[in-house]
């Protein structure tokens, strides 16, 4: 059986997986691509730290120029995160002739145009299926299986890290930081989480996807963006009490121009969307042909993102990245396909929640505020205080109907500053 | 732009969606493909018929040799129904050295491999993703995008009709006939529903799916396979009560050897299969290195399925279906990776519904034929008679734990003989 020879640039635990991929099911490999995909090198940082991957003799090495002098290998899977020195690598590695898998999102979505350009100039291809959602083929549903579509809308729970912190405070009542703890315990969070948590990580899947689907031209850190680290407990318990739960979507939505932003967001129960727990991953994808499609699988993980990048280094070494990566737009030289809406005018439904005091004539004062920017009230929640006394303090949540985000804004502003707002009052999305 | 001929042959519900893709969206292609797809020819039976599509002049033809005599059209999308003259068709359009695409599952299930070597002999590729799910590209999941993976569970909804009527007498409490003649009305089925409803559709499917996914080699008549035409009513009441709801369920599961069935089964609700409503279709698929990955979309319909046609277009004028063609572990010449389990060993929970005399002992028989055959019991409901008096029947539903087919169906053909049993008993999988 011919032979494609791959180097692995970078051995973590998805560099590992993937290498047990290759190693032990070489036969699986070899049936799906009609050839073997040998694994000739792995380059790694320092060759004497102790690994879990069984190498076998002389793969091993600290030395990138041992894969970029080499022509036999053909295919580098390169896993290194961050952007520096993944970016550089990158380019030696596509200078020197090599088409490219990697899993690397921060590193696609900060300096994908440069990467890009540079390997069609070269007659090179980039495939990059690990970045979004793990082990759910989006890029390639989106990308080639759905090809006949207009995308219309798009929207996902692309942050696993995020969901499982969610679902922890929803089925456990736990709050924030126990709820953070928990997933760092369980391998679901880093040490610092906060590019998953603020809605950073999702919207640099978000930037990704709305390139392909789209032609849209953002840079992610464009896109407006709320994560969950703000998320009060109590918010999910009136949700469960509306009929919702809260996810942290993010939303690609065609119009005229596509609106695109991450936020925490009432899901009404029973949808798909609202049915992710733990740390897996969905998309729900609207074409013009095909309708709805919905994708649910784990986003994270060792094996479920070596299984995209096993994939992708089958796709490039049969000839089919080649063939698809001419014609993606992403990053491509033509010209956006669509204008981005300006985030005020995207319109929505809104959860708002309010902490006042008890005192006759409150509610007037805020549904008041909300008329003067046109928001109509769809329903209010509003129990009594727990105990008698003077200076009570109540929540008063109120779902609106539709109004344009800025007017929503506006409104929550207005409100936070009357008198009778105790504090700073929360405002969530709503999808029914 | 470079262009790429097409042919359509047959100009049914599908044909004229792809027509339409093809004829106002070439913009949507063209960007997909990077070169312009052209539909050149369209044969049809009687080019005098009236038609919904507006196609421009002199496109339309009976005569198949327009096609197969010209040298410029390269891909052909074959949407001719049933069996003949559909194979005839596809062997002349391979022999004159058209790339097939195709939608025609029946074909493929009965005459796959004899269309499959032929097409290999010539160097030719046939492309076949909206056989299977329609708009969900199932197809390129498992070819393609899951390679890396041992798939060892496949679950799916592949029936729209079966589900729509389950649906319409779970929801609305309708009988099997009020349901079909409801399907029909709204064209969901057609006006012999009998393949659908019988399991031999969704068997069909599977043994396509299970080709690919596994390697096994068999024919869709060898799979064991119940439908939904004998389904009562009362046992969608009673899965409720017990909290599941009845689904038909195509299943390929490997174990040692493969489990392959189509039939009625009792999923947990909560479960996203247990969720799929109206004619959509569903599939879950677990890989070794992926975990579970869960498809959800409308399995056909006219756009749905052109769609996944016009994919394949693009695949095949890209030449992506050609690399994937070589591989397709489907109707190739290497042997069966996989034997096929005696389907009386299957292990399976069951749900049993018998109607009996209301006497005292009666339970203590049918327990007793129960334990002859080693099933043990996990739950049993038996209501009060409706009415006092004298012979007396009772619906008694029995859920059992985990035995085997063979036993399950022993049991049943003991219990249906003895004198208290007044009708043939229901049994049923449960998926948990």
């Amino acid at each position: 059986m011919e032979r494609t020879n791959v180097a692995i640039v970078g051995m973590g635990t998805v560099g590992t997986g993937v290498a047990q991929l290759l190693l032990d099911h070489g036969d699986r490999t070899g049936r799906h691509a009609g050839r073997t995909l040998w694994l000739k090198r792995v380059v790694v940082n320092d060759v004497n730290k102790p690994r879990d991957a069984d190498l076998p003799e002389g793969l091993l090495t600290d030395d990138l120029t041992t894969v970029t002098d080499d022509p036999e290998i053909t295919v580098v899977a390169q896993l290194i995160g961050g952007l520096e020195p993944a970016r550089s690598i990158m380019l030696q590695l596509l200078e020197s002739g090599k088409d490219i898998v990697t899993a690397n999102k921060a590193l696609l979505a900060e300096h994908g145009p440069e990467l890009f350009d540079r390997a069609r100039e070269l007659g090179r291809s980039i495939a990059f299926e690990a970045s979004v959602a793990g082990g759910i083929p989006i890029i390639t549903n989106i990308g080639q299986c759905l090809s006949a579509n207009q995308i219309t809308s798009l929207r996902g729970i692309l942050n696993g890290t995020s969901n499982f912190i969610v679902s922890q405070m929803e089925e456990y009542g736990a709050d924030y930081s126990e709820a953070v703890r928990e997933a760092q315990r369980l391998g679901f969070a880093e040490a610092d989480p906060a590019m998953d948590v603020d809605g950073s990580d999702a919207a640099q899947k978000l930037a990704i996807l709305a390139h392909l689907a789209f032609g849209a031209r953002v840079h992610w850190s464009d896109i407006p963006r709320v994560g969950i680290d703000q998320l009060d407990p109590a918010d999910l318990g009136y949700a469960k009490e509306l009929g919702y739960r809260i996810k942290l979507l993010a939303i690609a939505q065609l119009n005229d121009c596509l609106e695109l932003h991450v936020s925490p967001t009432l899901v009404r129960m029973g949808r798909p969307l609202a049915e992710v727990r733990e740390a897996y991953n969905a998309v729900s994808v609207v074409g013009d042909a095909v309708g709805r499609v919905f994708f649910h699988g784990l986003g994270a993980g060792q094996m479920p993102t070596a299984s995209a990048v096993v994939a992708d280094l089958i796709d490039t070494a049969v000839g089919r990245t080649k063939l698809t990566f001419r014609t993606l737009e992403l990053w491509s030289q033509r010209e956006a396909r669509v204008s981005l809406t300006d985030h005020a005018d995207v319109p929505g439904r809104f959860y708002l929640r309010f902490s006042v005091d008890h005192h006759p004539g409150v509610l007037a004062h805020i549904t008041g505020a909300l008329g003067h920017h046109d928001i109509s009230i769809a329903s209010v929640i509003q129990h009594e205080p727990s105990q008698d006394g003077d200076n009570q303090v109540v929540p008063l949540v109120i779902m609106t109907h539709t109004a344009p985000e800025g007017a929503g804004q506006a409104a929550i502003d207005e409100i936070d500053a009357l008198d009778c707002v105790r504090q700073k009052g929360v405002r969530m999305r709503v999808l029914d």
